[in-house]
């Protein structure tokens, strides 16, 4: 992989598993949440199958977690997601859009309810701490917010139930998707859920106790022989072709739930009081004036470095590509974009320009598979 | 430069002077506020004696601005920071621990004050923007807060001086010390700050018209070329050598500006209402327990990709060296570390383990220049 390299400090944090996937042979980096997250190892459509067929480990210490605990945890967390928590159980994780004062998002993190007074943010790309901090004080709020030492560890595609079925037992195979519990691994208990950054299902281990995390890193990697096990990450293709939103990417602080497609999480008819709720009324009576869309482009390549302008055949400006790659599924470059009305529905065209050539973009639905 | 690629998306944004600063030979690059911040053009020995006799231009868009604007922005600004900002000046710039509710940092960021009711928070990194948004939706302030598009150059060096001055005219020379003004370039005014991330003295622009700050930039190499002008940025030689402390790396939420040295900076005797402040008294009663202190080590090079512990002769923990590098001019590895009490004294010593090796620490102020 070509490119700039990463300088590593200690503000740039490295995970405890990063001198492993070193050895293991990642070949790029991202940062996210201040912190090194691997974002290839070679070739990301070998890796997109392979994940599609057999089963991966992924170093995602990144997905930090926000600990909100105490009297007020419930009304805090409730206040910063436009989703009804009300009737949320304890051993769920639930995706939540969290937004601001304007109806505009923050973040569209993992919740999961450890407790009645009791729950982990598990947070895309943006400080939440300082969000729930900011809100707790402002309001009075008895509560602890804080960042436990948990370091992630995704173990994903179709053949993760039987791995992890071998280590953890057979237990571990009637969780339901979004439940979580606690499995022991040589008498440490390891919270796992059922969920991941995939759509090939899988599990994602929130290791507190490091060294029993390495361990269980390295056991995977000797019991996923048979299972033709690899290293991963989060697969851009894969990711993509799934419709799996990711912030900062394809939407941010810019831009509101409706826009985004978060429609059945923003549960306004609900009683909960959360932040945002009046403009978001406002902005739903009124209607969005823009969509992110799936959009199809024939092209055997694309290095998507940053947003790119889409225009109409008259060079007014309809959209905004956000994400893109190579689908080796569709045999084109497939992307995520965010479209103005009237061109936000599908088989709407625009036009890009890649060095100095008009390209034809065809907007579709998301997700593509 | 050794390392791993960094992958650039729209969540790790380039800045407008991307393009430029890899035509110029950027070899590294760091992630700062979401973005690319350049790290090392070549060595870093070599940027450091160039910056100390020269003048150099610096891509720090990095560096974003926080804006508060509204009927309240000066009560929240005072809100979220120790320091009394009640005798504030328009057209100055206040370096200003950020705190919260536990007495901890949040980010050091320089502060604007452009009008009563307006200011910019030029941040270091950590998400600002939320933790003003969550204190303001608490409070129910009356203010409006965004991230402008403001994308900063900052011009650094002995020359910047004569540099600057024929650019702009001789009435920059007079800009005080963290003064700022409006400049003209070719009609278009730029806020300039007589401020940035080195002890050489210099200047920031504060680019908001972007056509105008790339023409500036173009400009600035063309008319440098007498005083041997060059790309650079921040240097990790020049700040530790100089005491300059980086959020993430010396200090983070975590620690608190006792901790840190900020006692000139936490104005507990004032009357101003900021979060924290009980907790702030309390430890200043009791007295911190651990202190940011300078070391030196007996190294000709260092590569620092995470904190390292320090112990005693005996093998007991008593810091942690959070930045290091090898500095040409003391011939030694010196280094920034956060050392417990009773050994945060000048003349103390410890060890670190590097590669099987253990190696005497030495403790000593800071700045070391």
């Amino acid at each position: 992989m070509k490119g700039f390299p990463i300088v590593k400090s200690r503000r740039v944090r490295s995970s405890p598993y990063t001198s492993r996937i070193e050895k293991q042979g990642v070949t790029a980096y991202t940062v996210y949440n201040h912190m090194l997250l691997p974002a290839a190892f070679g070739s990301l459509e070998d890796s997109c199958d392979h994940l599609k067929k057999n089963v991966q480990v992924w170093d995602v210490a990144a997905e930090r977690q926000v600990e909100i605990i105490g009297k007020d945890a419930a009304t805090l967390v409730q206040l910063m997601t436009c989703r009804d928590l009300s009737k949320s159980k304890i051993g769920r994780c639930y995706y939540c859009p969290l937004i601001d004062e304007n109806g505009n998002l923050v973040n569209d993190p993992v919740i999961l309810k450890l407790a009645e007074d009791r729950w982990w943010i598990s947070i895309a790309d943006s400080d939440v701490i300082f969000f729930a901090k900011g809100l707790a004080t402002g309001n009075k709020f008895d509560v602890k917010i804080f960042e436990p030492r948990v370091d992630i560890l995704a173990i994903q595609g179709p053949k993760s139930f039987d791995l992890m079925e071998k280590i953890f037992g057979q237990k571990i195979k009637e969780l339901k998707f979004f439940g979580f519990d606690y499995f022991d691994f040589k008498g440490v208990k390891h919270l796992i859920a059922r969920s991941g950054w995939s759509k090939q299902g899988g599990f994602e281990v929130y290791v507190e106790n490091t060294n029993s995390g390495l361990e269980l890193y390295d056991q995977l990697f000797e019991v996923g022989k048979e299972f033709n096990i690899k290293p991963g990450c989060p697969n851009l293709i894969e990711r993509i072709e799934s419709g799996l939103l990711s912030y900062g990417n394809d939407f941010d602080n810019n831009d509101n739930p409706f826009e985004c497609g978060f429609d059945k999480y923003v549960n306004l008819e609900s009683s909960v009081v959360f932040l945002g709720k009046d403009k978001l009324i406002e902005i739903q009576k009124k209607g969005v004036k823009r969509k992110l869309m799936g959009v199809q482009i024939d092209l055997n390549q694309i290095s998507l470095t940053k947003s790119l302008e889409i225009k109409d055949n008259k060079g007014s400006l309809i959209g905004e590509l956000r994400s893109a790659c190579f689908s080796p599924h569709f045999k084109k470059v497939i992307g995520i974009a965010m479209i103005k009305e009237p061109y936000c529905k599908v088989s709407t065209s625009g036009i890009i320009e890649i060095e100095g050539n008009s390209i034809v973009v065809k907007v579709c639905d998301l997700p593509f598979i």
